[in-house]
C-alpha cells in the first residue's frame, strides 16, 4: 500500500492543495500531478505543499503533442521538463499526439493521414528533448495509449513501439509508462514488459470498462469494475525490476461526480485487493 | 473496380435478394453474405440467386464465438462451414469472441478475466474445426478485431496474433482477414501483412471515424470519411500476393439510414478514388 500514488485527475474536483491534503488524510504517500492544476495552484506553492506533506511526486502529466511539429510544441515541452525538475517528479509523462490536424471530439477538418510520418516526427522531437531532460535530471516517460486513441491522441500505440522509440536514448532520460488500461489487450504485453526492464518509469493502474461509455476517453474504471486481471501485470512489472510508485489514474464521469474522499477510500480498498505490489 | 465486393451489411436494409440485385445493377461482381440473412432468404434460394446473377461470394460472415467453449459453439461453426461450402464462399470469417461472460452492450455480470486462457481456447477450437473445414473445401478466415473490442467481441487483436494462431494449420484451411479498420493503427502492420503472404483470405476496407460514435461498433465509415490512408495497405496486401476480392464492410448508423442505392454509388466512387487494387 505504501507504493500507492493518487493521480490527481482521479479526484479531479480537488485542487492541488486539496489533493495533497487528501493524500495525507488517507495515508497515501505519493501523488501524480497535472500541469494545468500546478499552474493554477502556483508552481512554487505546489513544491512547498508537496514537501511539507512529505509526498513523493510520482509523475507530472504531461508533455508531448509532438506530431504536428513546430518550435512551439518543443518550447512547451522544455517548460514542462523545467516544471518536472522543480517538482522533483519521478518522470514527465509524454502523450505524443495524434495525426496532425485531428482534434479530439471535433469533426475532421484538414488532416494528415500519414501515420508513419507522424510517428517519425515523434522520434525527431524526442531526439531534441531527451538531452534537455537529461541535463535537468528529468526522465521522459513515453506513454503508449490504447489503439482506439491513435487518430486523436497518441500515434504511440503499443509498449513495443514505445521501447523501440526509447532505445536510442539513455534509460535515465527516456523511459516508458505501463498503464494497464492501454496495454492489457496486447498479445505481446508480457514479453514487452520483460523487455522494458530498466525503462519502466511509471506503472499506472485503472480498469477497462465494458461496455465503453459514449466518450471513450472516460472508459477508465476503478479496479474491479472492468475486465482487467491486474495481478499478472503487476507481477510482470515487478519481475522487470520496477520498484517505484503505482499510480491510480481514473478518467470516469461517475468517479468525478462522486465525493473525492469516498473515491480515495474505494481506490485504496480495491488497490489492496486487486493490484498488489 | 472488378475486385470490389459489397459486404451485405453495408446496405443492411437490403435482403439477400435485394443486395444481389443491387450488385447487378451497379456492376459489382462479388458479395459478402451474412448467415442470418442467408437463413432468412433460404440457403438454397441464396445459392440460386447468386449463381443466376453470376456473383462471386467473397465471404460468409461469420463463425467464431469460441472463447466460452462448449460443444454448441463447435456444432454451430460446423453448420457455418457447411453453409460456406454450399455457397462456394471464398472464406468463412471467424470472429473469435471476447472474454467469457462479457456481452456486448450489457453491464458486466460474472465474467472470466483470464485473457490468455480465452486465447488458448480459440487455438483449441480451431484445431477441431480446421480439418472439418478442409474436408469441405472451406477456408476459415481469422479476423483480428481492433483492440477496443478485445473484451466483448474478439480476443484476437492483431494480425501478428492471427498469423501465430493460423500457423499450425495448412494455409488453405486457415487464413486471415486484413480489415483496414481493425489494423491501420498497428505499428507492425506492414511487416505482418508481408508475413501473411499465402494466408490472406480476405481484404476488407472501410474507414476509421474520428471522433468515434457513442456505439464504437458503428465507428466504421465510407472510405475518405475517416483517418485511414488506404493506398499503402492495399499496396502491401497486393505485394503479399493477394488477388481476391476487396470487400467494403461499413457498420454506420448514417449509412444504414441512407438509400442503399446511393450508398453503393458512393462506395463505388470512393473505392475507385482511394482504395485501388
Amino acid at each position: 500500500m505504501s507504493r500507492l500514488s493518487l493521480n490527481q485527475w482521479t479526484t479531479r474536483r480537488w485542487s492541488v492543495a486539496e489533493a495533497v491534503d487528501g493524500c495525507v488524510r488517507h495515508g497515501v504517500e505519493a501523488i501524480g500531478l497535472w500541469r494545468q492544476d500546478v499552474t493554477a495552484q502556483g508552481l512554487a506553492e505546489t513544491v512547498k505543499l508537496v514537501a511539507d506533506a512529505g509526498l513523493r511526486v510520482s509523475s507530472l502529466c504531461r508533455g508531448g503533442f509532438l506530431t504536428s511539429g513546430g518550435r512551439q510544441a518543443l518550447d512547451d515541452n522544455r517548460r514542462a521538463i523545467d516544471e518536472a525538475a522543480e517538482l522533483g517528479a519521478a518522470c514527465l509523462v509524454m502523450v505524443v499526439g495524434g495525426l496532425p490536424g485531428v482534434v479530439p471530439g471535433e469533426p475532421l477538418g484538414t488532416i494528415s493521414r500519414d501515420l508513419p510520418a507522424a510517428r517519425e516526427r515523434v522520434a525527431e522531437a524526442l531526439a531534441e528533448l531527451a538531452p534537455y531532460a537529461g541535463e535537468r535530471g528529468v526522465r521522459l516517460a513515453l506513454e503508449p495509449l490504447h489503439p482506439m486513441y491513435c487518430a486523436d491522441r497518441a500515434v504511440l500505440s503499443t509498449l513495443g513501439q514505445a521501447l523501440d522509440l526509447a532505445e536510442p536514448h539513455p534509460p535515465e532520460q527516456v523511459g516508458v509508462v505501463v498503464d494497464t488500461f492501454h496495454v492489457w489487450w496486447d498479445p505481446q504485453v508480457m514479453a514487452q514488459i520483460a523487455r522494458a526492464a530498466g525503462r519502466i518509469a511509471s506503472y499506472q493502474v485503472c480498469d477497462f470498462l465494458s461496455p465503453l461509455p459514449a466518450d471513450v476517453l472516460l472508459g477508465r474504471g476503478v479496479m474491479g469494475d472492468g475486465v482487467i486481471d491486474f495481478a499478472p501485470l503487476t507481477g510482470a512489472v515487478a519481475e522487470a525490476g520496477y520498484t517505484g510508485d503505482i499510480e491510480v489514474e481514473i478518467f470516469n464521469a461517475d468517479v468525478w461526480a462522486a465525493d473525492p474522499d469516498e473515491v480515495l477510500a474505494l481506490v485504496k480498498a480495491r488497490f489492496g485487493e486487486l493490484v498488489g505490489g
